[in-house]
């Protein structure tokens, strides 16, 4: 595709170079000019030469073939430059100009023709609004980055929605040890976006993970299917700024006001097998060491010469959920007889302060055979040799390139040397406990997380059922479309006269529920629109009147008095469970299941999953405390049954976009029963 | 005190000074020569002279007055040496040696004749198994630091139980630009503990903040006490190791399966005022800046010059739970003369990629009236000038000193120098946002709770009531108490006969409940031995039957059965509450309070109180979840009604210590009603 062009162009055209050193468009042609090999030309109609190269009056004035054209020039002279640029045939252009949708309603206009330009045209572009793009292999350097900021040549590819973030980032990487295979800001995302840059970056060889700063996307689905791909070949980490849960406000429904704005962005991330961080510390530490090791299991092992630093670690570890490996007899053993009579034996292995570099080889040799992550903790003591405890640790490393071994040197001037020599060497390196379980949790995630299956999504028979209702709908409304979905719903029906009440009860049976049924309250019970427990004819009679005249009072024109079964009759034990649909602007629909009933909004004990759920998600979802309710209370099958639920409802809320939020709530769950015994469904 | 004495001592003599420069006994004598200006003596039977000092046979010999003896010989002679060192009217020692209860029994013998000792002796000992003591003003280093670490004087204090911790710590304490007052390892702490140190810390001038590292406590009450008053004074921060979740399993009652290890010194802490943190890096950065500014809002505003990083910032701030100041109209309008038009007045404030310093001053120069804890983001961006930023930053600190002020400079070379320039004028600054998001956390926590009041805890009547039972107490026995104490519990009462049975019922009512009273079972659930609902004569008969049947078939010698009224009855919306105790071993008594009933072991959603609450905690509850169950069913008096009981329940178990557990669950809670409806005290 034409990015491979972008990165690796045979000639580049300036288009604003300037001859002002303090603007945009010197620095970018002195990046280029410092990290480039290919032809360079420069546009600018005011200059005869800029930086000792003679200056073009437009890009149609150059003879040879121009690859890419990077664009540093007044916001409303960019669509006329493009234009050239397509008559020149040029591959494509990076847009660093600012003036688009960022600054409000006229750069938003700008960015639409610009849009429908790029629609009809061959050009691909980069941007608006961005600080350019940086290739390391083969150099070529075409942003706006301070040319004197040292970028190291790596294997990371670093994609920001924020240049901002980005130039910060690339100015501390090198000294933080990160070397970079593509650095890319992505501005606008006019042409290219997110997902087409993800596309490219899977199969690049000289990219072994792909970091990402994101604060918004436009095609949510597009974005999860080109991450979904690429967490298959490397792994994938996201910092996504704006993670406040503010809900709208115009959301009625409980499963709406559960979702937070973040909520659909992280479910989609973790679904997708990418990496989430939520600080720049550890954005730093996944660039350097994420594509170090493969950690396939979440059972750790602490070597440590400090009791202090292998407690830390060991909180950590537990509050990070990850587990301490057992350490199983025979090595326990194997470990006593080289290690003096007061060590620890059980993880963490404490090897005593007077450790010597021979006690931890002897050790490392042992440990190694467990083929678990492993975290070699050094604290400088009495004695204590750390470069010679480097070399050892390094020697393992060698030994047994694919155990994942992480090392926390604390400490100060005392170690700086052998961090450095193990850093130098690709091994990773921390100051704190914290800083090795992260990483750790991040690569277990990825390395559980990247390969799902959906056998169950698929064994589920899924019914197209249509729903082209313009209102709200609630009660018996509602309940006749679950049922088509195939969701069991208590027995109902609407009642409009004391003899169709008496019919209905016959059929029902006591206890009872009387409910008022209308559009516009989606919160019956606050008006006192819901009488439950009714025993006997002469119960009924009252709560029909009762009804009636709260339907009176509050003026609730249309609406109906429905009557239910009640739907926890004859059972023991039950729970109250709510399933929920809610539509994510970005990503589409999502899945609430939670604790129901009473307590649903006080505790919002809640899960949220895509409707197409992996086989791990079911698991997980078994372990979480809304798993567990549902289990204290119901057979497997019922959990199951449960599943089923929230594919279906993930299937009509795909098929039926009208639909912004679903309300299942309560269901109620005990041994082999599932019945939803409130329905709602919000299409405004 | 004597404590006093150890840090400021006019003549030391170091028994077990080396010549061997691999021994400790040489790193303590070096670094004292290195450090201090008053008489050194040196004791070693085996040397005429070391390190350039005459050397003693022994400490009698010495002629002058010894204030302080540093011990640094085997274990098995350190009492001697103490013995001496008493005749010889020494006022303190401290005890480098190992050996003593770290090591298993053998040790823990040498320790408890340590402690006999030291009981009757009129010396003061800090260790056994430490590394020392160093005091920064005056100047003296009595520990085994390697000689060649940097150390900075300056106001924190650092108490640490772990020696390599403490030596790691110290070692990188220079480069973050820490300074010490005190630095004191306190090793088994077997005279001088954790509490004297505070103590002194609290009153000693040059002190400005104390920062702890504790993995266990002895005395919990004692601590809890020298904590309280010194947060009154200065800011006290500790990480805790060992925060392990592991519950003991010997806990039979709900309410202990609850507590952690680690929730009494959480909650120990909090209440206390002092500031938690859970690793190396915050503690670095609270060791640095936690006496700078108080904070005493949560509000924070946010001035950036990236987007990016005001949006991470805003993220941290949601997620710790801070707030984000309003900024007032008067405020934006001021600003919005001083900003270009595509600023964002509020808060993040983005005054924009190109902000020269001179925008930076306007927009703090109006900001600062807010007096708000201020966060100031620098990205280093095009045209962009750290320097002369960071002395805006520094000019609004000289005019306005008190303004919480915190920097974060993004980026690494190119802010270097900025950062540097506002570190050592004294000004916190961080390279992450979440670093300034914690600090601002942590010190408004401090400021909002280091002067709790008790007024809510003092108006309530408490009775004392003995309970000297030697066996678990449960149903109507444990009822019994609990009415005493003044806790509303449910009718009920033993019935041994049908005739019973029949006058019970005719006093309590349908529906009731019939239950087995059996000290031997905690979970009468688990083998029917509860049946509710009873709604008739019918009912009643075969329940009682059934009952009896349960008791034969589980041989439950000595088990009666229990009739109650249905706590339930004519309730509508209640909610199951819980109310338990559990005694910790470090802390005492404290208090769970949650959600009750069927989902309390799957959501375990509880808020853990010290018997004695604070007013400021009792406001923190109600907005806790559980807070916010309670108030969905129940008036603030009912509410008010459940903090007596937290407050009764805590007085009846430290006066009676022999109840390790108490779980009152469910507590049917509605309108104005709080009624116990089972009951269980546990003593074994």
């Amino acid at each position: 595709m034409q990015f491979e062009k972008i990165l690796n162009p045979e000639s580049i055209a300036v288009i604003g170079a300037s001859r002002n050193p303090n603007k945009v468009g010197s620095a970018i042609l002195k990046n280029i000019r410092l990290t480039y090999r290919g032809k360079i030309f420069v546009v600018n109609p005011f200059a005869e030469e800029i930086q000792g190269i003679k200056s073009y009056k437009s890009i149609m004035n150059i003879r040879d073939k121009v690859d890419v054209a990077i664009i540093s020039i007044p916001a409303d002279s960019v669509l006329k430059a493009l234009k050239d640029c397509e008559k020149k045939k040029v591959s494509a252009a990076i847009i660093i100009s600012a003036g688009f949708k960022e600054i409000g309603k006229e750069g938003e206009k700008r960015e639409n023709e610009l849009k429908a330009f790029l629609k009809k045209s061959r050009i691909r572009v980069i941007g608006p609004n961005c600080l350019g793009i940086i290739n390391m292999d083969p150099p070529v350097n075409m942003t706006f980055v301070d040319p004197n900021t040292k970028i190291s040549k790596g294997s990371t590819a670093f994609i920001s929605q924020s240049g901002a973030l980005l130039s910060a980032i690339v100015d501390d990487a090198s000294a933080n040890d990160i070397g970079f295979s593509k650095i890319i800001s992505i501005g606008n995302a006019a042409d290219i976006d997110e997902a087409d840059i993800i596309d490219y970056l899977k199969e690049d060889e000289k990219t072994k993970s792909i970091v990402l700063y994101i604060e918004g996307l436009v095609n949510g689905e597009k974005f999860l299917r080109s991450l979904k791909e690429a967490t298959k070949k490397k792994p994938v980490i996201i910092l996504k700024g704006g993670r406040s849960n503010e809900t709208s406000s115009a959301v009625m429904s409980h499963t709406g006001s559960l979702a937070g704005n973040y909520k659909a962005y992280e479910l989609a991330f973790e679904e997708a097998g990418a990496i989430t961080v939520s600080n720049i510390d550890d954005l730093f530490n996944f660039m350097r060491d994420a594509a170090k090791f493969e950690v396939k299991t979440d059972e750790v092992v602490i070597v440590t010469n400090a009791g202090g630093g292998g407690v830390i670690t060991s909180d950590h570890i537990n509050e990070e959920g990850l587990k301490r490996a057992q350490i199983n007899e025979r090595t326990a053993s194997d470990l006593s007889k080289q290690l003096p009579a007061e060590s620890n034996l059980h993880n963490p292995i404490d090897i005593l302060g007077d450790a010597s570099p021979d006690r931890y080889k002897e050790t490392l040799d042992i440990i190694a055979e467990l083929n678990r992550p492993t975290i070699v903790i050094f604290s400088p003591q009495e004695m204590s040799m750390p470069m010679e405890t480097a070399k050892v640790i390094y020697d393992l490393h060698k030994k047994k390139p694919n155990l994942p071994l992480f090392s926390i040197f604390l400490g100060g001037t005392n170690v700086e040397k052998a961090r450095r020599f193990l850093i130098e060497r690709g091994l990773p390196v921390y100051d704190y406990p914290n800083e090795a379980v992260d990483i750790i949790k991040g690569l277990y995630f990825y390395y559980s997380h990247r390969d799902p299956t959906y056998e169950r999504y698929k064994k589920e028979k899924i019914k197209t059922v249509s729903f082209s209702g313009k209102k709200n709908a609630f009660g018996i409304s509602a309940k006749m479309i679950f049922e088509k979905i195939g969701i069991n719903t208590v027995n109902g029906m609407l009642v409009s006269s004391g003899s169709e009440l008496k019919k209905g009860v016959d059929k029902i049976g006591y206890p009872c529920v009387l409910k008022i049924s209308s559009n516009s309250i989606a919160h019956k019970n606050k008006i006192g629109g819901v009488i439950t427990g009714i025993k006997d004819h002469i119960e009924l009679d009252k709560a029909f009147k009762d009804l009636n005249q709260v339907i009176k009072e509050n003026k609730l024109n249309g609406a109906k008095i429905e009557l239910y079964e009640d739907a926890t009759k004859d059972k023991k034990g039950y729970v109250e469970i709510l399933i929920g649909g809610h539509r994510d602007p970005v990503f589409g629909p999502m899945i609430a299941i939670g604790v129901g009933g009473i307590y649903a909004n006080e505790i919002a004990e809640v899960e949220f999953v895509l409707p197409r759920i992996s086989d791990q998600k079911i698991d997980e979802l078994k372990r979480t405390n809304v798993g567990k309710v549902i289990m204290s209370a119901a057979k497997g099958q019922t959990f199951d049954e449960l599943i089923g639920y929230v594919i279906k409802l993930g299937r009509f809320m795909e098929m039926n976009r009208n639909i912004k939020d679903i309300d299942l709530n309560p269901i109620i769950v005990s041994g082999n029963s599932a019945v939803a015994a409130d329905f709602k469904i919000f299409v405004e």
